[in-house]
């Protein structure tokens, strides 16, 4: 874990946020090859929901969340942690996260703390006209749910799908960016009739695990943990989470629950006409019925699927399985971010083997405006005039081809394309090079 | 804006933020359709910053921001409006927008009142420990700037480039998407030398200018507002507005002023040391000196030019310039959104004639998915089984093109191809077809 901070902060992947003021705990910002990243993962996420499948919608709905939605949903109540503090230490702690060195005699009875953020909105501020940060994205997937079929027309099964922020104030954010107080979740809500809930449960099941494998998190590296029945959400029938091993142990990477007709029941109005099987609490206030059309049956409250993964924590697997220190023949080491192309947050270093020459940086820089323009992710020029010292860069930073143009590239218009992986060096035409970036990259 | 409004929720663009519990109000959610305008129009402004150019960098930083960073950028004391109340209805109002019901002499004389939102971070709510929601992207570029700078090497001329969320607490949002609580900003922060900032700034002006021509916005609708010096933000020297003709009147689109080196210096700690033109507050909490060396000058604190725009403006700009009812030859009318096709919603509608037929079906979803696969955008497999319904759907989403599948498919592998826009359609051969839509999306 140390080395992957470490090169994240040196290589600009993640910064602790506002640290020029000592930082804001549990906080990061991703820089220039962090942001790159994460939106190459959320690409890849949204394209195997959104993109590849024929029923599945996409959301962006607000972080601010109405005060009711959270309510309905059961988060107000129970989405707790359970807290206590040391009466000689003064500080707060996570009941199950208190250091050793703090006596036991020293803390307090646990107490349950909310987890959810909340801001006044508005220009009176005397509590009555607040929203919270959403803890998590679907719950708005669910108060949209009317709007979603009414614009859409869809019938069961199908799905929305969203990626977004949330927010939870824990009590001791740890472990990177494992345990944040800001984050990024990507959530499928997979509607379909009651009755069809397990099958879709399995399926999704494999169906995320074969999307890990294509990001370059191995089979071997994940384990399926089916969530013991005492240990399940209070709106959860089954969940099976797949745990990951991170540097700092096995933990949530994904979590798969079958959440029944809870979340739609629970945002109805008229519940006792629908026929909920979920125990919810009574919605005095909603406006809506949360119910779809199915031939032969009427009206029902859908079961919903939830594959539910946080982006951070890809990144982190997805790092942590990319770092590779290597032995190299002539007894030094190199590290290399053995990232999937589509990942890698540059795809391409086009680089002039002299820093001041007109003419390989001209070349250069239109070799680098026309592999740019396949529209196939970030490009770099660069301009170090120091072959080595880039090579190693981009080794670091998981680039996977660098291509560098020298005076033989005047002479007979070629280059020298440099892999990542073997590091092996080939000559090839000019002209062959888009076709050959393209297969490399896709 | 009307029929716009009424078209962004039919259609799926847009919908009010927790719509079944009355909604939040001045917050969006953003459906099917309008996540993906929304995504495109990022996507678009991504590219012309930092793919397109050799020298901007990316950065994605937290919502959740320290109070230092606000209270040395100036927010704190002067990031207000001023609110009036009405003594005899009891409501709160911006002073300029008080509404005409109101008796002068009835309000209150201006209080200034802070825009930002705040929350309590951490187990312990006594009031020390809290961050605010960020209200711009700008200020954690400046705090990240050494980050930056030691991550990518950077030299000057550099830019930093942010897209994502910012949070003001309006005390009277109104025109729809236009001025609301919670919103995605665009903000390139260009850092230059003392000297070189007003040719920058003019340089940025045309260049924003002809990227939103390249969005659909003409020149025709927009104005140059070279904002008065007593008018100016304190920080900036100058600054030139975009203003838009929206449907409600003409405001800003986008800001680009000149921010002189005054967030670098505000930031900076030994202020004293570093030859600052901008008056700023005395820091006492930065660990860090934001310079960079200059050849010959040695190390200062670059200026700065921002061009700042607002995401949820560009769409309803991109949206209102493309939103046509056409009169047909038949005496009746369609709605045609003419958006450019990288910002279509929709790539490509793929429709089997008859709803139930599994050849055609087959086809279609073939055909669907090898377009998709070039990952040019979202293309919809339409299986409703009425062409002109489906036809009347994809204008008024502006999808550029429909692909039909009828039973000459099968006969002799060819499709028709029917334009958004001059509602031509053509039969070409399937094998064609891939070359065909590329041609005509890219």
């Amino acid at each position: 874990m140390d080395e992957l901070v470490a090169l994240c902060k040196r290589r600009g992947f993640i910064f602790q946020s506002g640290e020029i003021y000592g930082g804001l705990q549990g906080v990061y910002d991703f820089g220039p090859l962090g942001v790159e990243l994460k939106n190459n993962l959320k690409h890849a996420w949204w394209k195997s929901m959104v993109y590849e499948n024929d029923n599945i919608e996409g959301l962006d709905a607000s972080i601010l969340t109405n005060p009711l939605v959270l309510d309905y949903s059961g988060h107000t109540e129970t989405f707790t942690d359970p807290m206590v503090d040391c009466k000689s230490c003064g500080q707060r702690y996570r009941a199950d996260q208190v250091p050793e060195t703090c006596k036991k005699e020293d803390l307090t009875e646990p107490r349950q703390f909310n987890l959810m953020f909340k801001t006044n909105v508005g220009p009176i501020d005397d509590g009555t006209s607040f929203a919270y940060l959403r803890p998590e994205t679907a719950q708005q997937i669910f108060t949209n749910f009317k709007n979603i079929i009414d614009s859409t027309s869809r019938t069961l099964p199908f799905g929305i799908a969203q990626i977004g922020k949330a927010f939870r104030n824990e009590i001791t954010p740890r472990n990177f960016i494992f345990r944040v107080r800001e984050f990024e979740q990507m959530e499928l809500e997979y509607f379909v009739a009651p009755g069809m809930d397990d099958h879709a449960h399995d399926l999704w099941v494999q169906k995320r695990l074969d999307w890990w494998v294509k990001q370059g998190v191995p089979m071997k590296s994940i384990e399926l943990y089916n969530v013991p029945t005492k240990e399940l959400a209070h709106y959860s029938k089954k969940t099976i989470d797949l745990m990951y091993k991170f540097p700092h142990g096995l933990e949530e990477l994904e979590g798969i629950a079958n959440r029944t007709d809870f979340d739609l029941g629970s945002h109805s109005k008229k519940q006792d006409e629908l026929g909920i099987n979920a125990k919810v609490k009574k919605n005095k206030d909603s406006n809506s019925k949360l119910t779809i059309n199915v031939i032969e049956k009427g009206m029902v409250v859908p079961y919903v699927i939830e594959p539910s993964a946080g982006v951070e924590r890809a990144m982190l697997a997805v790092l942590n399985e990319a770092y590779t220190e290597e032995e190299l023949d002539n007894n030094t080491t190199r590290i290399v971010l053995k990232l999937k192309s589509h990942l890698a947050p540059v795809k391409a270093a086009v680089i002039p083997l002299k820093k001041n020459d007109d003419k390989l940086v001209e070349i250069a820089k239109n070799i680098k405006n026309d592999l740019q323009s396949l529209g196939l992710g970030r490009i770099i020029f660069e301009n170090t005039g120091n072959i080595g010292k880039s090579y190693r860069k981009h080794d670091e930073i998981g680039t996977p081809l660098c291509i560098t143009v020298d005076f033989e590239t005047i002479e007979s218009n070629s280059i020298t394309i440099r892999d990542r992986d073997s590091m092996k060096q080939e000559r090839i035409s000019t002209e062959n090079l888009k076709a050959y970036f393209m297969e490399k990259i896709t």
